[in-house]
Parts: C-alpha cells; sequence; structure tokens
C-alpha cells in the first residue's frame, strides 16, 4: 500500500471577538457545520470550558482531527486541522476549513504553519 | 500579559508493534499514566478504534492536547503533544512525554517536526 500523506495546517489566529474566544457554544455549532458540509465523519469530541473563560475543544475525525485552545485574556486562539489522505486526497477540504475559521472569527491577523504528514 | 509560546511536537513514528498500533487499550493505560506522572490536567478525551484496526485518540488537557492516530496497515501513526506554556515553562515535560511515547512503540525510524506557538 501506497502512503499518502495529509496536510496539517496550525495557525495561531489574532481575533477581537471576545465573545467567540470565551465560551464554547457558537465554535461548536460552526465547527460541527463545517465537518457536515464537508462530508467528514466525526467520531467524538471533547470540549472544556475553563471557569474564567477560554475553551478547549477537540474534534475527532475519522480523517484526524480539528483541535482549537483559546485564551481570551490574550485575545487569540492556536487552531489545527489535519486531515490525512489515506482514503481519498482531503487537502482542498483542510485548506477550505482554515479559511472558515479564520472568518468565523473576523482574525485581524495570523501565524500559519503547514506540514505535510 | 505577556505571551509565552508552547512547543508543538509531531511525529510520525514507524513500528513493527502492530499489536500497539492496532487497538488503543495500552495507548489509553500508558499515556494517561505520562500525563498523571508529569503533574497534567485531563479535562476529557475521545478514542475512538476503528473496525479494521487502528485508532484516533485524542487527550484534552488544560495546558493543550496530545493526539495519536494510527495506521496498522502501514505499520505507523502519527503523534502530535502540545503543551502551552501560559502557566509555566512545559517544554521539557513535551520533549520527556514524545520520548516516552517512542519507547511504548519501540519505533524503528522516525519523522519529526517542532514548532512554537
Amino acid at each position: 500500500m501506497e502512503y499518502h500523506p495529509g496536510l496539517h495546517l496550525l495557525t495561531t489566529l489574532y481575533s477581537q471577538r471576545k465573545d467567540l474566544l470565551h465560551v464554547s457554544g457558537q465554535w461548536k455549532t460552526f465547527i460541527q457545520s463545517q465537518i457536515a458540509i464537508h462530508g467528514l465523519t466525526e467520531v467524538g469530541n471533547c470540549v472544556h470550558d475553563f471557569p474564567d473563560g477560554g475553551y478547549t475543544a477537540v474534534h475527532c475525525l475519522t480523517e484526524s482531527h480539528i483541535s482549537i485552545h483559546t485564551w481570551p485574556e490574550y485575545g487569540l486562539c492556536t487552531c489545527d486541522v489535519y486531515l490525512s489522505n489515506f482514503r481519498k486526497n482531503n487537502d482542498v477540504i483542510t485548506t477550505a476549513i482554515m479559511e472558515q475559521i479564520k472568518l468565523f472569527f473576523e482574525i485581524t491577523h495570523e501565524e500559519m504553519h503547514s506540514l505535510r504528514r
């Protein structure tokens, strides 16, 4: 069998939408909608809201995972979208979801890393 | 407040221990022991075993996350250890846990990426 590395995008996103960084409710609705739109399969998730604000959420997919960690006190989050290419090439979807995440947070600037793995 | 980027290690690990790549049981025991030993706090996890073998597991931590996706048919897994440094510097722990993961799988070779974020 041949090995087809996937695409892993890792960003730090800066946003003034403190409401979206503070609690996970809108994120969860948004990202699960993205997962459905792109025909991905969520096999589980863990979402944890911290008592003083900020949240950690990871969505496990048959294709790998999407994760976010927010720090509203710094006005930023770190976000990963990683889709493997074993069953089919998901590169276009990986990029599309990260673009939608940036729009969701109405980001002011970003740092992006892109890895093949 | 000052921003202290964390360390995110991303590996592809090759192993002949098909048993460890096939089902998640031993991984879960191992990694939760590592989380406890290093004083990290798991706030949730999702672990999914695929019907034909292989698993996806993500452990959400107050410090960020640890993830693994295994493909026993290729004899490999992709693994992330990402600990933020907001509360304290966790770089030593990040590196130590990745080393323990390599020992756990008795890896034959690896590809490693290291990111500050």
